[in-house]
Formats: structure tokens, C-alpha cells, sequence
């Protein structure tokens, strides 16, 4: 589980970051891919990565400011030349209003994608995705439009089976090791009588991040954030920038750094940088930020960030 | 008078060629700067330019496919955060179905634009676009979807005033030179009287550049292209591939350098290049061409040709 981020910048694209799109990649947990947000040239920042559109089967709004939607007509075309095997199902979540922009851009087009695509507009807050792996809970942000966080929860994995202790234990390895493994209770050949949830390792942590959008500060953001082993919260501005900030409803450093201190948060990253912080000012958002949570980092176009299982 | 070229590829951007999108820059002219399709990343490439996009007064879409047009709502959105003194009234020129696409992309991202937009849906073929110094003139062309080819003439430039031959023959300086210029007939202090059209030089011809969409060949190319001095034509095919490039829609290297040959065109620009020719390919495309019309190019991403007066 990687994050790999594609656009860092705020507002429009400069020279140095793109506007936004950050990648979860979920090859080893279960081969896809999963997009949030798609500002304009996300497509072309693909291209210099390892990623496979095709492998993109998820896609989440965050909101629909151009900056974080005008490259999705784009990304769907170019995943649709792409061709080979047939394509299985793209899910797009988000605020509503995608469909009406998406469908318009490719019926003004006459673009018809090789593969289908549902749309999931956001109404409700709580969980709007679920599978054997994920859950993926979402909570009103307060920008100055509707927009969306995302929680992304790894469900936990189960306990190994102790291999070593039942060989210790002159337990003979085959079937019997499958009905130990599902915690069931056995009779051995000799006798003895097995509780199978003796053998079976701690369930290991399933990993949660969170990717909000652009937002001031507002409780929810504690909600999605909380424990998260990362949070990808937007910086809009910088440090004694909170004035600033709430009047064009976004965040400084700062307050994200106390929101990852105050509920938990093992890794921050700070995005959505302005233009405003070039080069060496980029660096001191992440300086102040660190003053308030240390494990804080600004990250840069093509940042590939790993998501490890917290100890 | 200046081509800057800033997507050169065809259907999906490549890590050479962007999509479609081609300005024509009237600095010494007009002081405006008039582009001709817009995919997406049109605005980034801008950034490594000295293009800036307040001065684009005017936009010609060849045709709505998304390789022509999805790079518009990021180019107006970012156009109008740039700010500074008010900016006047942009035109967009395209067929029907353009301002439905932006004004729809517009309206779910909730952005407004600092600057009013005209927008002209062509329906019929001829004069579009006229002022004291430019026409243009659109014609279909034969693509899958309606696709307008523009046709750029610059006015004629009166013939100068021969001032060191009025010098010579010492009729002196002053506010009869401006009748003179005029071709007014005039009497001097000394009873001489001038005709002032002998005094005025050739007219110099304006200069025509023809900027094609994605077309296979018929015959209104040819009215386009008529004695251009620089004639913009697509080349997704190379040579032996005129099946391929009709069965497509499109056309060939040598079916461009035919066009330009046959019609008096001055200089023939081969773009919207396949990401099958890359590198020495696409100097083949070229080759093939030179063959038949010797002054062809295949341009490139970033490429600025001048366009010269004719001899
Ligand atoms: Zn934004
Ligand atoms: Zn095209």
C-alpha cells in the first residue's frame, strides 16, 4: 500500500507542482489502483510513473473545483484507447454534479469508452464503499463548495496460524492444520484435544488513510482523521495564515499539524501548496508544521510515500 | 507573425507530443494571440512558454473531439485567476456543441470568469471572423465528427510613401506628404502639380496561414489551402497508408504534401503525429513528404515558425 502522489499544487498548475491527484496504490492488498481527485494533466503525470491506468478502478471527487476534476474526461479517454483485455467496471465517487460533467464532456466528444462506468454521488455521509479488504467512510469538509473526505480502513488481517508451535507440539502437519486455522477444536489420532484459537497469532492492524480535500477547519476532519496511520490534509497557507486561510475556506500547516497531533495521526502530509510557496518556502510550511507534529512532510509531484502497518 | 505549436500528437498525449493545440501569435500585428484547439495540458505547455494567455483574444476549435478541446475550461479557468487589469471579451469559435462543453464544465466547478466569452458555433462555411486587418474563413472538412478547417488572411498593406523619391525631385516635407500618401492629387507652392498615386509604392501582399483539423482529403482542403504561405496539415498516416488514413478519417504525409504542391502553398507544416511515429519515424513522415513538396516539416511540441511575407 503506496501513496503516489500526482498533483501537489493549489488552484492552477505551475512548472513545479500539478494541480491535484494523489494515487492509492493497492497492488500487493488487491491489484488496483485507486485515484482521489483529477485536476487537469493527471493523465500526462501518469505517464511518467509506473502506473497503469487500466489498473485504476476506482476514482474519488473530493470536490468540483476544476482543479481537482478537469483531467477526468481526459484520464478516461486515454484508459479507454488503451485498449487490451476487456476492462471491468470504473466507480466514480463524488460530489453531485460528476455525472452531469463527465457525461457532457464525452457526449460533446462522441468519446465512448470501452468499459462501463458507475457513478456514485455522494448524498449521505458514513460508508459508501465496502469490500472484503476496505471500507471507505466519507464526511462533509467545509469548503466553499460541497466537498468530500475520504477514510480509507484496511479491515484487519487475521491471525497467522503458529506453524512452529503445533510442529513443537508433534502436531501432524495436513487438513487438520485448515480446521486449527479457522479456530475450530480437533481430536488429534492420539487423543488429544485441540482449541484451535490457541494457535492463531494476534490479528494484525488493518491500515487506515485518510485523504481529505480543500477545506478550513471543521469537527468532521477529526472524524476521518483519527488514528489514521496517514493523513493527507491540504496546506493551503502557512503559519499565522489562519485569518487568511478561513476566509477562502482552507487550511494553514499548522492546523493540520495540531489536528494529526490532537487525534492520533501517525504520518502527515501537506498538499494542495500554492504557488505562493516556492523551493525553500515549501520547505518551511514543513519545517513549522514539524514544530507542532514531527512526523510532518510537504510533498512534491511524484512522491511516492509507503503506508506501513503501525507497530 | 508566428506558429508556436504547442501539442503536435494525435487521439492521447505521449511523453513527446502533447494533444492538439497551436498558437498564432499576432504580437507586431495586432498585439493578440489567437489559438487553434486546446487539449488538455494546453495550459501547461503554455507555462514553458512566453505565451500569456490574457493576450489569447481568440479561440478556433477545429472540431470537438477530446484531443482538440479538453484542455479549454482548465486554459479559461486559469486565464482568469491570473487577474490584473481587466481583461476584454474572449471569442471562441467552434462548432455546435462547444458551449454546452464549457459552459457546463463552467457551471458544475462553480467557476466564474473574470472576463466575458463570445461564442460563435459555426453553421456555415465562409467569412467567420473580420477586422482592419484579418479575415477568416472556415470550410468543412471530412472527419468523423463536423470538423472546420480556418483559413487565416491577412489584409494587404498599402504601398509605402516614397519619401527619398519625393525628396529628390525637392518637393518639400510637410503636411502635404500625408495627401500625397492619400494618392490625392496635389499643386506645390511652386505651381508643380503631383499625382500622389505616383508617389506610392507597391502594395505588399498580407500573408495567408491555413490551419486544418483532423480531415481525411476532399476538396474543400484545397480552397483552404489555396497559395497559403503556411499550411498546417494532419499527418496521422505516413506514406502507403492512404487506406488506413481514409478508413480513420484521416490523412497522410503524402497526401498533405500533394495538397501543398497542387495549390501553390509556400511551406507545409505535417502535425497531429501517431505516437507510432517516434523519434527517427516521425523524420521519415517528414522525408516522405519533402518527396513530393520539398519545403514540408513535421513540427514538434514547442516548435515557432515565422511566417514570412511571400517574395
Ligand atoms: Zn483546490
Ligand atoms: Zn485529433
Amino acid at each position: 500500500m503506496e501513496l503516489e502522489f500526482l498533483g501537489t499544487g493549489a488552484g492552477s498548475p505551475s512548472k513545479s507542482r500539478n494541480v491535484t491527484s494523489v494515487a492509492l496504490k493497492l497492488l500487493d492488498e488487491s491489484n488496483e489502483i485507486w485515484l482521489f481527485d483529477a485536476g487537469e494533466g493527471t493523465q500526462h503525470q501518469i505517464l511518467n510513473t509506473t502506473i497503469r491506468p487500466r489498473k485504476v478502478d476506482k476514482i474519488f471527487i473530493t470536490h468540483l473545483h476544476g482543479d481537482h476534476i478537469f483531467g477526468l474526461p481526459g484520464f478516461l479517454s486515454s484508459r479507454s484507447f488503451q485498449g487490451g483485455e476487456q476492462m471491468g467496471e470504473l466507480m466514480i465517487f463524488g460530489p453531485k454534479g460528476i455525472k452531469a460533467f463527465i457525461e457532457t464532456s464525452l457526449k460533446v466528444s462522441q468519446t465512448k469508452l470501452s468499459y462501463p462506468v458507475k457513478y456514485v454521488e455522494l448524498e449521505k455521509e458514513g460508508i459508501i464503499y465496502e469490500d472484503s479488504r476496505f471500507r471507505v467512510i466519507t464526511q462533509k469538509l467545509d469548503h466553499r463548495i460541497e466537498c468530500f473526505g475520504y477514510r480509507v480502513e484496511e479491515k484487519d488481517y487475521p491471525g497467522e496460524l503458529q506453524v512452529d508451535r503445533l510442529r513443537s507440539e508433534k502436531i501432524p502437519a495436513g487438513p487438520i492444520y485448515g480446521k486449527i486455522k479457522n479456530g475450530e477444536t480437533v481430536t488429534l489420532e492420539d487423543g488429544r484435544v485441540i482449541d484451535g484459537r490457541d494457535y492463531i497469532g494476534e490479528p494484525k492492524k488493518g491500515r487506515i488513510v485518510t485523504i481529505l480535500g480543500d477545506t478550513r477547519q471543521t469537527p468532521n476532519i477529526s472524524q476521518l482523521a483519527k488514528d489514521a496511520d496517514i493523513l493527507v490534509h491540504e496546506s493551503t497557507f502557512g503559519k499565522g495564515e489562519g485569518r487568511l486561510a478561513k476566509n477562502y475556506h482552507h487550511s494553514t500547516c499548522i492546523q493540520a499539524a495540531k489536528i494529526a497531533k490532537e487525534f492520533g495521526v501517525k504520518k502527515l502530509l501537506l498538499t494542495h501548496i500554492s504557488a505562493r510557496y516556492v523551493g525553500k518556502l515549501a520547505k518551511n510550511l514543513e519545517k513549522d508544521a514539524c514544530q507542532v507534529f514531527e512526523d510532518s512532510k510537504v510533498v512534491r509531484d511524484f512522491d511516492i510515500i509507503n503506508v506501513p502497518f503501525s507497530k
